[in-house]
């Protein structure tokens, strides 16, 4: 079991840390993005260097106290927050965002886990290249955590997750210990994937202090269009004959259900809708051509086949820069609209490409006859991945349904994802709001491995305690 | 430690296995493509289910015999053969070859680990799709062991190592318990990332059973050239310049020294070569182009763009699918060509892109101090790895030389690597030829982490004893 970290606890790390390290517990550190969590802690540490990380973690081992490792704040599964257990210390990246290197020619940077996501993108834009890990909370999300959870965004289609795009790793484990594998090699077959193993452990492993990330050529040219689908059917073969048509040009293929824009129109009307009718189905797509082709010409090569194949109903294709950003505005506020109407329930699921059709028609029709709602679903089709979220029907809040409705729904969605081989955690990770997710629906033997590799690699549990596992 | 696989011990497999299972050891169980190392074996095992497999392993658990697993017989680091510590059994997987799915449109396969590579590409091109592992030895080379090893080879550029192209694993643990993981999801953070830790591990944690593998569109037009460089400098600039041209569409950079093509001159005069005079340097690409591109133009735009900036001095482009072959297999056959001649020293390296010509310089300049040799540097230059290779001159034989030489030649080789933050190997894994080189060029807790998740999820060490770590 393990200790809170107590004032005089804090006091031993104030007497070994240089200053400046050991710091109040500012709000924003308790505190996510969806306001369903709430966390402790004793005291917020920011250490300059891997040493000082180090030096943290030896002494959290020594007092036998959690540490709640901190990128931008802006998970959506709490796994960045403690509200149970023993109060523990967040260890926040902040101070450490050096870009330690960077060889455009190669396609690589080397940057520290506290820089900000938008930071390193411009950074790489600098250098005439592209950092494509693309998502809403770009401006605050950093890199250690954006790692931590494998972040998926809109690019994935082409780029991949955030594990695609990382070469290397340095990691400080529980007792202090520095992993350096900060390589930034194509291939490199030297024993176990420790870097992978790190990706996505949602520091309860390690914590990442830095990385080398693959960066890519700019496209020579870019295109996008909203396009008007029948169904989530249509869309399905829509993606099919756009990566025919498009090969690794197509970056994003994104769904959008009627209600999402209708938030929009109703919560945010500052946010410009590309179409006089709100279609009840709709993709953006977006392309990023290399030098040999031209984005605008492939665009409506691909609308006009859509079209003649019965595919497509209508569309916008963007003809600037500024009305581009414009369909990518509409498409980021949607999370945004979510949250001011408020959720009952929001999931984060995927599918296998084939199957995110029924899904969708069938979680629809259970959820129609399980009360009245309204589904708002969209997201990375292109990745099978959607967020299917419900919400009050029009003139009810959520406080209006019986308490255990989130709980009910949720079973409904997780049973059907489970009965067509889905995922209940496609890009945001299980954190501490999907603990329990897991141990019902995730796989025996791969629980009893995770478990294994956790207690050998953090034998006392000081590692982002309650987060993947429940405290025992 | 381990019990040697005496016949009694044979015999109780014999009798809790289904006929068929246990099988006398064919000679070829014993060797490896580069006759370095023999192998030994009380019985080779069978099995045709992954239920098998995993009574296969609860029965060594039991008897604490070691389990080599045995895929196409086609590692080049003696991960296949077990020629020291007590005698193990084989465990081949060549019974299990089913295609268990396969979904085209999602460009998703499902196999088992038995399947051999050429028949599963062929499968895929059955159904209009491409599975782009591509290597030498692909008409022996079996999914499980290609997954086991992290394969590379020659679409790595465009398309990943094994690991990204595999979506999911089912696989057996040393203690028989089975690890479900078969998802054909592309983005599942559901916790630690167990199939990337399977994957290249090797079969030291456990052993592969099947794989959910990604399928990609087939390029509608291929296009590839030889093309004469003056330098491995000019080549890097080259491969900048192809990136900048053709984007994804590069799928292949080769480059090749002339010692390669000389070797086949003398060795292989079946083999046809592209060149009336052998160069110093050269290099293979291939484009594979999808619907809005023409992979001939782009060749011709990349060549006269490289002629005129002075990159590249003279040129074959591949006039027909024929020629592309021919070029094709004057690569594939450099391997071939190097046992003909056979090497003093053959390595598999990877350094940072940029880093390739100084340690082709550099290296040369050390090995040509310490004695007289021939190098046969070629390889995959689009990712960083060379195959370099020192042989005898010509009239020497490897036995003219003295026994340490091979010793002092790696040690040059090594050192170079890592000052210059390269990996002593690449693709094709450590197996048993290179468990000192990690000992001694490994990061320190990157060992100690490895051994830990070794003697976590294989206590009795009964997977493939003696690969990757020292037997104890």
């Amino acid at each position: 079991m393990l200790n809170d970290a107590t004032p005089e606890i804090v006091n031993r790390f104030r007497g070994n840390l240089p200053e400046g390290v050991v710091r109040e517990v500012a709000q924003r550190y308790l505190e996510e993005p969806r306001d369903r969590l709430t966390g402790r802690a004793g005291a917020v540490l920011a250490p300059a260097t891997v040493e000082e990380v180090s030096a943290v973690l030896r002494l959290a081992s020594e007092a036998r106290v959690g540490v709640v490792p901190y990128g931008g704040g802006t998970g959506l599964v709490g796994g960045q927050l403690a509200p149970e257990g023993p109060v523990p210390l967040v260890l926040s990246l902040e101070r450490m965002k050096a870009v330690r290197g960077i060889w455009p020619d190669e396609g690589v940077m080397t940057v520290e886990a506290g820089a900000i996501l938008a930071d390193v993108q411009r950074v790489a834009e600098e250098h005439d290249r592209l950092f494509p890990l693309s998502l809403a909370s770009e401006g605050s999300a950093r890199i250690g955590g954006l790692l931590g959870t494998n972040a998926g965004g809109v690019n994935v289609l082409r780029y991949g997750n955030a594990r695609e795009l990382c070469l290397g790793v340095e990691a400080v484990l529980a007792d202090g210990r520095v992993m350096r594998g900060l390589k930034r090699l194509r291939k490199d077959n030297t024993g176990y994937d420790l870097r992978n193993l790190l990706i996505g452990s949602e520091g309860t492993l390690g914590v990442v202090t830095a990385a080398s990330l693959r960066l890519f050529p700019r496209p020579e040219s870019r295109a996008a269009a909203v396009l008007v689908v029948e169904s989530p059917e249509a869309a399905l073969r829509l993606l099919g004959q756009a990566q025919a048509v498009a090969g690794p040009a197509l970056s994003a293929f994104e769904l959008i259900a009627g209600q999402g824009p209708r938030f929009l129109a109703e919560h945010m009307p500052q946010v410009r809708l590309p179409f006089a009718e709100i279609p009840e189905w709709c993709v953006l797509i977006e392309l990023g051509c290399s030098a040999g082709q031209d984005a605008d010409a492939l665009m409506e090569a691909l609308f006009a086949e859509a079209y003649e194949a019965g595919l497509v109903r209508d569309g916008v294709v963007a003809a600037s820069e500024a009305q581009r950003a414009e369909l990518w505005a509409m498409r980021e506020s949607l999370p945004e609209g979510n949250r001011k109407v408020g959720s009952i329930l929001s999931n984060d699921i995927s599918l296998p490409l084939s199957a995110v059709p029924e899904f969708i028609a069938r979680a629809g029709e259970a959820i129609g006859k399980a009360g009245d709602f309204r589904i708002n679903c969209f997201g990375h089709m292109g990745d099978g991945n959607l967020h299917y979220n419900v919400f009050p029907v029009a003139g009810k809040a959520r406080g209006d349904y019986p308490a255990d409705t989130s709980d009910r729904l949720k079973e409904l969605v997780n049973q059907l994802l489970a009965e067509l081989e889905g995922s209940f955690s496609a890009e945001h990770g299980l954190g501490r709001a999907k603990v329990e997710d897991l141990v019902r629906w995730g796989d025996p033997v791969r629980i009893e491995m995770m478990r294994a590799i956790k207690k050998t690699l953090d034998p006392l549990g000081i590692l982002n305690p309650g987060a993947i596992f429940r405290i025992e």
